[in-house]
């Protein structure tokens, strides 16, 4: 029974925000041994985008805490124990991890990283090998986030403090009680990168597994699916098929080559991983080209022998009701082939104190229960919801000029490749996604991609997490 | 920074001796891979003795706390987590627990404990298959164990057990220390069976690891391997020779049959784990006859395949010295070919404030480093020593009469298989043992095996712990 008001405001002086490295999203892992396998010697640039510019981060979290944190997590190895782990698993075939990448995991010490600030925002990033570069993402973004709350809980009265825990445990738990009356909704979490603190992932996954038992079906962070003996969930993200794809750019290669980059992508995935992580993200260039420029044999291979999607970007809706759609135009009916929609993006449950922030888990699930098999990564709202949990929500903070409701609305941050190395240069990288506001890279660049990919399908929706 | 004092006296209501089914000695898996492949069917009784029937057992544990402990362990289960470890650790080569042995773990529910008291000892027996039973031993073991201090700790003046808690800090502090001057001493923690509690073995490991270093290089206890991220330390024991050979004599085989039982064993054993791990323990039926009455070919293998022998009774100095000469005796220097001699029969390292409790690690280090290498299996002087720790030493405790000083002097307490099933009868099982006082087995049997297996070089000797 942890005191969270005293460990927030009174961290114990080795209460790094990330203290192992399998902290971290597992998929970091399963996208890692590709990279490591198939793109050795390309160096890339993750970045840190913090969507809020009316949120100054710089003045909230204190460089000399922010770097004292990441410094931590470069002098961490891998301990003898999270390898046997890794290389223990079978929960998606055995000897999923190979002897190769488990060494160089062994071996591996974090990429510097370079910070500098405007006093308003930080700029951080990391360049390097790619396969030790993209460890940093979800690191880099769990220790930012923790570190903006910790500062931010310090300002706060005892007593708000104190209540506001209260009433964010009693939140969650009628979140959970909520997915509880409907047996047939599985979720895992996806939280880790954006949650309140280390500790409050921890709390929030303990009640997950006492309230929901087999519904929880586990969570994305490594070192908590370890400790509290849950499955490590995770595939793949943008990275890949964005990385892969700016090399072909940088090549000049023709369109349809361009076009296949994604598709080849899938192919490398299967032979590395056999049935066990076949989940499609069709949306790094818009979900609609993604089906529409895809061969014969490619869109048999997909439909026939990969679960399903995960939908991260553009309606949920259309996007699950397009996939159905797809499949049925093959022949296959979703729901009698056992296949699945994932739903990762700003997900939320409703309760009777509190509105939703995000999509509601309970309406999807009614909306495609008979149509497909349904399940959810749900990230921030499960780990970090503390909205409504204060009296002086009205209040200004002071110095940061905003009020406290702002603070807790909801923290658009993205640790996201930048950047690719080819023939010494730096290319820019791009994400179109379904979601025109959750699409990265240079303007100019956006275009040249717009221009290979098209714009079919691509809407304007509000990021709340 | 545990308060012990508060902890023992007070423990919170799932504060079970054991909690883990890995926190066990790590020979058991080794083992029970092994029994589980080649004798699935034998049915074996393992029970608790102890050797000391002047502590009165039944008097101090309360049997309803002794079944509650019991009954806590009956209902776990493996983790998940726990079978990854076991699947993905390579210390002794990759694979080395097959899928059969993982699947049996993973269904495995702990079997049936048979417990009566007449007022002054406990009579505690398990009888079931071989595999299951022998998970029983250490585990037993340890909640017997921590059950007695519990129960005594709780009889002291707050003064006294605060301060016992100190100076056992110093003492185990001081020993770590003295092994610290010789940087060549390896030893290993063999102390979970006998323990003074599972939060103070952890302690000394945690100590041990911080003062040591890479001289301290493991842990028997699975579960604190895991944990503190060490070597789990194990091979084999007495119970596998024990048990074959009294299914020879329950087939009425001839003397060469019996004898050569134990070699047989050691044979599979190869097969079973390759280069792995390799250690002998020669003294079941006494070292003398083991080397004895080897013939040409298995005394060669042994030789020059396996690293070398551990030590768990009769006189050190002989026995190693025995062994180092049987080497010569085959060609072999011990100490050029990197020959091992591992010490586990009741070691101590002697402080300044406390005379030593058994062996001393030092000494035996001295007197063997350029003739064979060494290490050492430090059990329960590592994990529970509390002698001279007390201010009323001399004081009788009431309704047990003894003297604090008595209870803290070593507690020879085992686990031992007693009996094994043959044609729907039970059979003795018998240890000879270098030391007459070590032997187990009723004493009609125990002639037999001496009319088979000789007497030669077996000695009397104090049991310490």
């Amino acid at each position: 029974m942890l005191n969270f008001a005293e460990r927030i405001t009174r961290p114990f002086s080795d209460d790094y925000p990330v203290r192992n490295l399998t902290d971290i999203d597992f998929y970091k892992f399963t996208m890692g041994q590709f990279i490591h396998k198939y793109y050795p010697d390309i160096n890339v640039r993750f970045s840190l985008i913090n969507r809020e510019k009316h949120i100054p981060l710089a003045k909230i979290i204190n460089e000399a805490e922010l770097r004292a944190s990441l410094d931590y997590v470069r002098n961490l190895s891998f301990r003898r124990t999270d390898l046997y782990y890794l290389r223990g698993m079978d929960v998606y075939g055995q000897n999923m991890f190979s002897n190769e990448y488990l060494s160089f995991l062994q071996n591996l010490k974090l990429p510097e990283y370079e910070l500098s600030s405007d006093g308003e925002q930080y700029e951080l990033s990391f360049f390097g090998k790619w396969a030790e570069v993209t460890m940093w993402e979800t690191i880099a973004m769990a220790i930012i986030t923790e570190l903006y709350y910790r500062s931010l809980m310090r300002r706060l009265p005892k007593i708000e403090l104190e209540n506001m825990y209260g009433l964010a445990k009693d939140k969650l738990y009628r979140k959970l009680l909520s997915i509880k009356e409907h047996q047939g909704i599985k979720f895992a979490d996806f939280g880790q990168r954006r949650r309140h603190s280390f500790l409050w992932q921890k709390y929030a996954i303990n009640m997950a597994s006492e309230v929901l038992g087999s519904q929880f079906t586990g969570t994305s962070n490594t070192y908590m699916a370890f400790g509290a003996d849950l499955i490590p969930i995770g595939t793949n993200a943008h990275e890949l098929p964005m990385v892969i794809t700016a090399l072909k750019m940088a090549e000049n290669s023709d369109k349809s080559n361009i076009l296949s980059a994604q598709y080849i992508m899938l192919e490398k995935w299967e032979q590395m991983y056999g049935k066990g992580l076949r989940v499609i993200l069709p949306d790094t260039y818009g979900s609609k080209q993604f089906f529409a420029n895809m061969d014969n044999k490619t869109a048999q291979r997909i439909a026939n022998d990969w679960h399903g999607i995960r939908h991260d970007s553009g309606s949920p809706i259309e996007e699950c009701g397009n996939f159905i759609s797809w499949l049925k135009g093959m022949n296959i009916d979703a729901k009698k082939a056992g296949k699945l929609c994932i739903f990762s993006d700003g997900l939320d449950v409703k309760t009777d104190a509190s509105s939703i922030n995000g999509t509601d888990i309970i309406s999807l699930y009614n909306k495609f229960k008979d149509d497909i098999n349904v399940a959810f990564g749900w990230g921030t709202n499960f780990t970090n919801d503390f909205r409504n949990c204060l009296s002086i929500e009205d209040e200004i903070i002071p110095e940061i000029n905003l009020k406290w409701k702002d603070v807790f609305k909801g923290f658009s941050l993205v640790c996201k490749v930048s950047g690719v190395e080819a023939d010494g240069n730096i290319l820019p990288v791009v994400k179109l996604s379904n979601n025109i506001n959750k699409a990265t890279g240079p303007s100019d660049e956006v275009e040249k991609y717009i221009d290979i990919f098209g714009d079919g399908g691509r809407i304007t929706q509000k990021v709340t997490v």
